[in-house]
Formats: C-alpha cells, sequence, structure tokens
C-alpha cells in the first residue's frame, strides 16, 4: 500500500507499507522511523517493551534502507506527519545501505556520478513525472491525428547530415555512424507512403561542447507530414499541439510544479505569434537597444547577412518581445536566410527557406520547414553545399515519386528544462552523456 | 482530402485530392489515370476536347508520381473504383517518378536496397498502423498504471551485460559501447525510487547472425516495477497488458489483418497458462514424442541439464502443447536453470531463478524476472560468472538501499512478425541492420 492511500484510511486498521528509510531514532524504549516512499512519508513507531521480537530487527534498519513494515495505524497527536503513526507488529529489511556517499549540497559532478540518489528527491520525481504526461499527451494527440509511429535505425551506413560531429561505430570489420537525427527516414517514410509519422528517438552528436544546454546524446520527438506546402499549416499543428501538451501537464502537476520548481505552467493562446527576422530585428533594436556583438565595425553588408539567424543575445530578447508585444510565451521566427538553414529545406520564390524556428521563453526549441521532394531540385541544394557524395541515399528517395511534406524536431530534455525552469538540461535528464561524462 | 473522404461526399461536389499514380492509359482524346492514397484508388478521367489546357499537364504525369487533382466527382457505371470519377479541372504535378528500379516480384533483397516502394503496399501501410495501435495501447495502460517513462542511455562507458555481442563506439579521444538493453538502467530507476518505469528504445546486438529473426539493431520494450517479490505479479500484470493490446488491435485492425495477412487476431482468456519446464518435457515426450537431437548418447545427467532450458524445437512444441491442453495460444514456462539466466534473476531457497519465458505460437516473445536486488547476493551471482568487473558500475546501484524490483524486456519487432505472421522480423520494421546490411 502507498503511503498516501495509508493516510486515507481509516485509523486503526493493519496494513502494510513499504519504503526507503528517511530517519531513525532509535532510543532505549522506543524507536521512531520516518518511511518514505513516492507518495509521502509515514511515521512508523516501535514501543520495545510491548513487541520485544522487533528489538533485533529495529537495531538492524539503515538509514535510506529499504524495509515493510505491517501494524495498525493510529491517529496521534504528537506526530507531524499527517498526525498518525503505524505500530507496526512485523518488520522485514528488504535492503540495507551502506552512508551514502553524497550529501545534498555535493557538488553537481558528483550528484551525476551517483545519479539515482538525488533522483529519490520530489523534484526529479515530479520531474519524471511530469515528462511521462507530457510525452504521452503528445502521443495521444498524434495517435488521434492518424499518426504512425517509426524507428528509424541508430546505426548508419553513411553519416546522416555531414561527416562532422557524428560517432563512429566499428561494425564487424567495417565502419557505421550513429544517427544525429531521424530526419533522412522520416522523409523516406513519406516516399514510402506513410502519409504522417512520429518518432521519439536517441539522437547522437560528437559535438564537444560542455555549455549547460549540451550533451552527446539525447532524445529526440520527430514528426513529419505529407501534402502539405506552407509552412503555415506546421505552424498551426504545432500550436494545436502544444496548447494541448500544456493543458494536460498544467492540469496534472501545475501546482506540484509551482511548489517544487517556482514555474508558472502556461497555456498558450492561439494562434502563436509570428514574426520575420527583419521584423524581430528592427523591433528589438527599437524596444530593447539591440546591437550585434561588433556592430560599430560590421559593413551594412554584414549588417544585413547576420540578420538572416538569431544570435543567441537576439533569441534571449525574442522571449522579451514575445511577452511585451503579444503577451505570449512563445514566438515564431521566419525568413532564415538559405545559408542558415539544411540543404533541404524548400525555399520560396525569393530563395527564402520556407521554414521558421520557435522560439519559447527566449531559448529555440525547435525548427520546422517544408522540404523540397523535388529530385532535381534538391541534388542542386546538396551540391550547393557540396553534399551530393555524403547524402547519395538518401535523394534516392526523391526519385521515385514523393509526396510535399514537412515537419519539426524537438529535443524532450530542452522542453522539460524549460517547462520546468531547470538551468542546465543535464538535470532534465535520466543520464546525461557529455565529452568527459560516460558513467554511469 | 483523402480518397476515401471522396466517397462518401455528395456526387456532383468538386474537392481537391493528392496522391501516387498507380496507373495512366494516355489516349487520343480521353485520358485515364486510377489515383492511390493510404486509403483507397479513385479514378481520374480528362476529357481532352473539353479540357484542352490539361493536355499538357496530363502527358507529363508520370507512373508512380506524386499529383493533386481538382474537379467535379460524378457518378459513372464503367468505373470499378467505387462507381465514380473525377472529372479534372485542374492537375499539379508533385513529384515526377523514374521508371521504378524493382518490380512486385524481386528479390527481398533486393525489396531492402529501395525499402521505401515496399513500404507504399497495403501490406505495409497495415502493418505500420498495427505496430501504432499496439504500441499506444501498450503505453495508455502503462501511464494509467502510474508507470513512469524513461530514456536510458545508448552509449555506454563499460559494456552493458559482458564484453562479446557489444558494438563499439569511438567516443572522442577514447571508446564507447551501444547499449544491449536498458536491463542496468531500469534497475538504476529503482534504486532512483521511480517505482515503476517502462522505456521503448533501440537495442544493439553485435551478433554475425543471419537467422530470419535476428538483426543488429531492434526496438525493445522494457518494464521494471519496485516492490514486488513472486515472478507471479509479473505474470499476471503482463497477461492483463497483453490482453488489452490484443483487444485494441483486433478491435481496430481484426478484419485488416485477416484480409491482408490471413492472420486471426485472438484475445487470449486470463490466466494465462504456466507449466515448468519439467511439466513441459514431460508432457511434450508423452504427446509428440519429443526426444533431444542426441538424446540416444546423453547421459541422464546430460538430459536433465538439458532440460533446465528451452530447445529451439522443444520451444515449437511449446506452442501446440499450450493451444492443445489449455487452447491458449501463450505458455508461461518456468524453472530454468540457473545457469541458463542471467546473473541478476533473483533464485529462490531451491536455487531456482524467479522468473519466466513467455512463449507465444511457439516461439519466445520474452524474459521476465524477480531481481536479485541485495548488494552481497548480487556480487556474489556476477563473481559465478567471473562479471565482477564489467559490472562494478552496476553494482554500485544496490549499496545504498534499492527497493526489490523486477520486470520484463520484449522486441516489438518480433511481437509484429507474431502478431501479423510474417516469416521474418526483417520484414516487421522500418529498416533492418544486419551484419552484412547498413543502408539505406
Amino acid at each position: 500500500m502507498k503511503i498516501t492511500q495509508i493516510k486515507n484510511i481509516k485509523i486503526g486498521e493493519v496494513n502494510k507499507v513499504s519504503g526507503w528509510i528517511e530517519n531513525i531514532r532509535d532510543k532505549k524504549s522506543m524507536a521512531f522511523v520516518v518511511l518514505r516512499d513516492n507518495t509521502g512519508k509515514l511515521q512508523i513507531t516501535i514501543n520495545k517493551e510491548e513487541t520485544p521480537e522487533l528489538v533485533d530487527v529495529v537495531s538492524s534498519l539503515t538509514l535510506h534502507g529499504v524495509a515493510t513494515f505491517t501494524g495498525k495505524v493510529v491517529a496521534s497527536e504528537f506526530v507531524k506527519m499527517g498526525g498518525m503513526e503505524m505500530l507496526p507488529t512485523a518488520i522485514v529489511v528488504e535492503s540495507r545501505a551502506e552512508a551514502l556517499p553524497i550529501q545534498d549540497d555535493a557538488e553537481f559532478g558528483l550528484k551525476l556520478d551517483y545519479r539515482w540518489l538525488p533522483m529519490r528527491d520530489e523534484r526529479d520525481q515530479l520531474m519524471f513525472k511530469v515528462q511521462t504526461t507530457f510525452q504521452h499527451s503528445i502521443r495521444e494527440f498524434l495517435v488521434k491525428s492518424e499518426f504512425v509511429e517509426i524507428h528509424s535505425p541508430k546505426i548508419l551506413g553513411a553519416p546522416s547530415e555531414s561527416g562532422s560531429e557524428v560517432f563512429e561505430v566499428k561494425y564487424f570489420e567495417g565502419k557505421a555512424y550513429l544517427a544525429q537525427s531521424p530526419q533522412f527516414y522520416k522523409q523516406m517514410a513519406m516516399a514510402g507512403g506513410l502519409g504522417k509519422v512520429f518518432e521519439f528517438g536517441p539522437v547522437f552528436r560528437a559535438e564537444k561542447s560542455f555549455t549547460s544546454q549540451h550533451s552527446t546524446e539525447f532524445t529526440g520527438f520527430d514528426i513529419e507530414m505529407s501534402y502539405i506546402s506552407d509552412p503555415k499549416e506546421i505552424k498551426v499543428f504545432e500550436s494545436k499541439l502544444l496548447v494541448k501538451v500544456l493543458t494536460d501537464v498544467k492540469k496534472k502537476h501545475g501546482e506540484d510544479i509551482k511548489r517544487v520548481f517556482g514555474a508558472d505552467v502556461v497555456v498558450p493562446k492561439l494562434p502563436f505569434p509570428v514574426m520575420s527576422l527583419k521584423e524581430i530585428y528592427k523591433e528589438i533594436r527599437a524596444r530593447y537597444g539591440f546591437k550585434f556583438e561588433n556592430e560599430a565595425n560590421m559593413t551594412k553588408k554584414q549588417i544585413q547577412t547576420a540578420e538572416g539567424d538569431l544570435t543567441k543575445a537576439a533569441e534571449i530578447l525574442c522571449g522579451k518581445l514575445s511577452i511585451d508585444k503579444f503577451g505570449h510565451e512563445f514566438l515564431f521566427a521566419t525568413g532564415y536566410a538559405k545559408e542558415n538553414r539544411a540543404f533541404y529545406h524548400m525555399r520560396d520564390n525569393k530563395e527564402v527557406p520556407k521554414g521558421f524556428d520557435l522560439i519559447w521563453k527566449g531559448v529555440e526549441i525547435n525548427t520546422g520547414a517544408i522540404r523540397e521532394h523535388r529530385y532535381d531540385v534538391l541534388v542542386k541544394q546538396a551540391n550547393e553545399r557540396g553534399l551530393k557524395k555524403d547524402v547519395e541515399f538518401y535523394l534516392e528517395f526523391f526519385k521515385y515519386g514523393c509526396p510535399p511534406h514537412g515537419g519539426f524536431g524537438m529535443g524532450l530534455d530542452r522542453f522539460t528544462a524549460l517547462l520546468l525552469n531547470i538551468p542546465t538540461i543535464k538535470e532534465a535528464m535520466f543520464l546525461v552523456r557529455t565529452p568527459s561524462r560516460l558513467s554511469p
């Protein structure tokens, strides 16, 4: 029985409860144990004179160990935890624990070394529950919208987008590579007529970055849809999805998130605001005096080029702009220069990629776009980047008929960190991988 | 608009429909196109005299290409496909196609080379829909049962169970390994107090096997639950899960599966039958005259040892036995010898592992067990296999308190193949990876 359930039952009943031993006070005639499970805490009181047969087992209990107690639950005005305590008649030691190697104030690296110990705290428990809720909410939305789930291969014969930042695998007598994204394969699914697909899965990036927002492995969520040709359709779809997800999270965990993380879950209004980079730069210059770092020494042409992308500083100001101008946490940014987008993004008749970035609270959370599905145009765009050889297998997908399509991808860990105001994605994951961390 | 929707609308309305060009007959005054999407087929009839502006675009249509047609839908007694045809007033060529490099009767390897082409057929379309349904059904059951979803790392600092059959990754200046299973990490989640967890994700096996049931990468589904100590609890849980999943699949796709794959989806009855290996061997000897391959030359001791595991031949007979004896497609087999089970399975007081295999239609679909969570016992069992060094990071999880727990894992591709009577898992996957196949 869970501790919350115990607390709702009639006083005087006999119950069995298992959990972690959070505290022990073993006195001469009495012993007090604080038992914790992932629903709450319960005081266990052992009267050694009344239950002498429990004396030995009580003295063998270890702090942070696990035990099962059977006994009557009674009201007690001395007890803080729900005004009740359990008087056990039987105790089973399930697991003994050594003294913990880290304390609450341990440095971050040590906490990662012993990841499962901080995981026991309410903060992490809630984080994983929230992740479960929003992933399920996403899938409910997609399955209802008749999406098909795929699992694309993570071991590839050729690097997925370019040779850099890809991990090499020893594959029997040869070589293989780890997938940096399911992009090419979800597009293969479009050429395969699957219509609308989604995937949740690991992505691998051999980036030697040590920032709080980088890890070499993370969980991606990707979708792709056929028979769309206007990026607006993706934006509308994504907006609706996010409204559903944030509504579900707020409903189920909103109060807990506020209490534990101090974060407000805001359900965004439809439609989400959209601005071109040109408009964004104009407004953040006017409102907040934005300038590029080295703007005094830049030519007009250089400034124009720089405005074809969002710098980190401009991205942060987008968070502010979106709130100030629209009262909205989200902002779709459009009009990126083609040089700053993947070669497979479709371009309009002004050579502007038909895509967007979505900024949430001043952080880019994903890129979406209509893809180029016309074989000859795609080959031309791959050639511009000197990619033709590397992506030959991918180009094949478009030779034998392929519907127009588009989609987006998102990192679940970054989404978690933003949702819960967690400062680094390293804390928003089950176990982080960095260039210098491969364990546990 | 989808073709099935078109077929349900009022004759005479103007609609827009996109799809693959499955057939073209381009005559002097008329042209006929069969258009297909993933819901059905529609005849498009172009009267060249009435719509001369379409003549050029019609002649540029390619077989297997993709196009969008806008026009009125009218009844026609000459047309087989639903007794209706579309008379287009506008045609847009979305994608042109070269002549297909493979035909329907192409050999299997070629079909895998061009995986996205056979994927367009009804068979594959249905398979992916069924996979989507059963995965969602599993997750619904788990989320309702308060499981937490995790994504454990796939890049590991040490081989996950033993050094063999593991892929090595070049990790910056060092080495890493690909996860063979999330086993150790879902157990870490137990030590981390997450209570009940599940994971869907890729698993990697560097086995140089070329059988129809092997691939080097597949999708695993794993669960683990705390505070259970009897494998019966896992069996009951898994049985209920499978009843829910097969009920959902039958309801949504049962008729289509029968028509396309010739397979009956049978919703199993509760409880599932359970037999020990000892009972199984006794019965298959008595009923079907089972003998080990080399039994005439085996000592009594050797036979007894052989009966501590299920041979492939015995496994197949289990499928028959389960139907003949219980009228049930499933059979839980228990009482494996400890030598044939992983070192981390808990053993009872007779040293028999507290676990089972589940046999479905004569094929083992998964192994479940209570795990050994007591540090000292686990170390002893790891030492028996000479594993201590390799699994040191894993043993750490049990040093600081860990609840009793157990769970199981299952391969989704094998489940798909059995569900749909597909002879090889290579056809039950999005893209298969074998020792000799890494593309596309």
